[in-house]
């Protein structure tokens, strides 16, 4: 059996199982598939960002688990291991759902055959997650719409089109003549490299900017909407997302601009009340001071470097998710309780 | 005679004329003071940001223009080279201030020791414009303050302590325990390179963001006042300022914390009836794509690239300028018509 997306691919027979991740750290300029042997190679990809986007870093720790698996390793030590996935970044709840459900096989029923197929099941819903979210968020868009959008939510951020960016795609699919604003998102640029990468390679119209030049195009009437993926979403409808989504929010609601935030059920955290119980991962002080080997702040000097921000739910227009698309008021009701 | 100041330096006697300038570009990491010899070698450093900050490529420039004369260069090609230095850059105004009262001298009074000595007064009085709008913008400042800035607006930036960086300054030396969040400023990183170095050189605390974590600590409660400089200001209190500036304002109004602009009466343009009017200069994409010789984006992509944006007067609380603070209302009631 073989699963291929734009940034994982397994082969996976009875005598091997291989597990590759599209290193997203090279990417634009190199696209270097890398082999993930140990649990370890996994968990410092996920950390490091060589895998990345909350969806697929669900779907990777998944098929990881399967993969140690099947290579044998024995039902405690496949515990142990597990959980050290679940704690490899702290903001993206999609990965401690796919834990949780991978564990919960590996607790009631430890087979290395329902193990696996459990794994490939995680990555093909992701795929039609994708599929249902963008056919939904899709109406929203019409033909003449400048989008905003911020950080990378396509192909290389889940297993299939992708949550915000796939809306975008299918929408340019069915003709709908549509332009891309994209944030670059310091400090890992992953609007710069990944989604205009991504953009190009799909022919859809778009212009790279700053983050800081967002607002001033919203001034000059150049953005009518904005939509953006999610790491965790609350039951209140506060939401997470990569640094720099709540400046967008607030720059929305002030030019009066429908903000649109896109998640698969598996971002929904049940158990969170509101946004303010969210973990933000705090990451370290290179990425601000420069990005990579190129440092160009002063040695020496303080950093604060969350890589998320919370979005209360106030500043959201719609909630496009993968059932439905909801407005204030279903939220309000409580539909994601039970999403 | 000398002239010193952190980022120009002017040696001058009958025999000779030196103008040195602290390559900016190079900064924090390098501290290179170039010996400009040309007009054009001035024109490419005002244009390449070797020199920059609104005041001091003002200064710069009219120092140029008394070394040409101190070198015996005609009126008439005079003319013609302070010309071209007033069409380096077309956002700031001080440069065509500037040179407006360099080219009236040459016009009326072809004399080269006079036109030295309005370069020395115009460097001397930035110096002195500089210490009276710090000392009135400290006042504002208080202990426990966190504050936030924009770009780079200290002694690089003039030949002074600086405009909104020089209120900071002052406002530490004052004793007042202040903290500064210091915005990086994409593309250029003129905040984390030059504002960093500055603020390191002199003690006073701060931490360096990237530009889309300001809304973020604003949520937090960590910012409670933002001071950014301008590089034109029109009669009804709108201004230019380097692009970012405007999402700061907007973030500031949100979160209903005062946001300051300082600038000297020289920014003031008072044939600029509004913000719709000032110039906005675009650069190029290599600057958007990147940083340097490292290009993160793909290649061939479309690029926004506008160095400035208009914060509109009505996100303002108070103009921090050499004379006095002014309120919405000495604005309304023409203040800047006659700065």
């Amino acid at each position: 059996m073989k699963l291929e997306s734009l940034a994982l691919a397994a082969e996976i027979d009875s005598s091997k199982f291989n597990l590759l991740l599209l290193d997203q750290t090279l990417l634009p300029h190199e696209e270097k598939w890398i082999d993930i042997k140990s649990n370890d190679e996994m968990i410092e990809a996920i950390k490091s960002l060589r895998v990345r986007g909350a969806p697929l870093i669900g779907v990777a720790a998944s098929l990881m688990i399967a993969k140690l698996a099947h290579a044998g390793v024995s039902r405690d030590e496949l515990l142990v291991m597990s959980q050290m996935l679940f704690e490899a970044r702290p903001t993206a709840v999609n990965l401690m759902n796919c834990v949780d459900r991978m564990t919960k096989v590996i607790r009631d029923n430890f087979n290395k055959e329902k193990i696996v197929d459990l794994a490939v099941q995680i990555f093909n819903e992701d795929v039609q997650l994708c599929e249902r979210m963008s056919a939904n968020g899709a109406e929203l868009l019409q033909d003449g719409d400048q989008i905003l959008t911020h950080c990378n939510t396509g192909g290389l951020a889940t297993a299939g089109v992708g949550t915000a960016l796939g809306v975008i795609r299918r929408a340019h699919e069915h003709g709908k003549k549509i332009h891309v604003y994209v944030d670059e998102t310091r400090p890992l640029l992953q609007g710069g490299r990944l989604t205009s990468w991504e953009l190009k390679k799909l022919g859809i119209p778009f212009t790279l900017i700053t983050d800081n030049m967002a607002a001033h195009l919203m001034s000059l009437g150049k953005i009518n909407k904005a939509i953006v993926g999610s790491d965790r979403i609350a039951v209140n409808g506060d939401f997470a997302n990569k640094i720099g989504t709540y400046s967008v929010a607030v720059n929305c609601f002030y030019h009066r601009i429908p903000f649109y935030v896109a998640a698969p059920y598996t971002t929904v955290d049940p158990l969170c009340a509101n946004g303010s119980f969210i973990p933000i991962e705090q990451r370290k002080r290179e990425e601000v001071k420069g990005y990579g080997d190129l440092q160009w702040a002063p040695n020496d000097i303080e950093v604060y470097n969350p890589s998320f921000d919370v979005t209360p739910h106030q500043l959201v227009t719609e909630w496009i998710l993968d059932k439905a698309v909801y407005f204030k008021k279903d939220i309000e009701e409580g539909v994601l309780k039970s999403c």
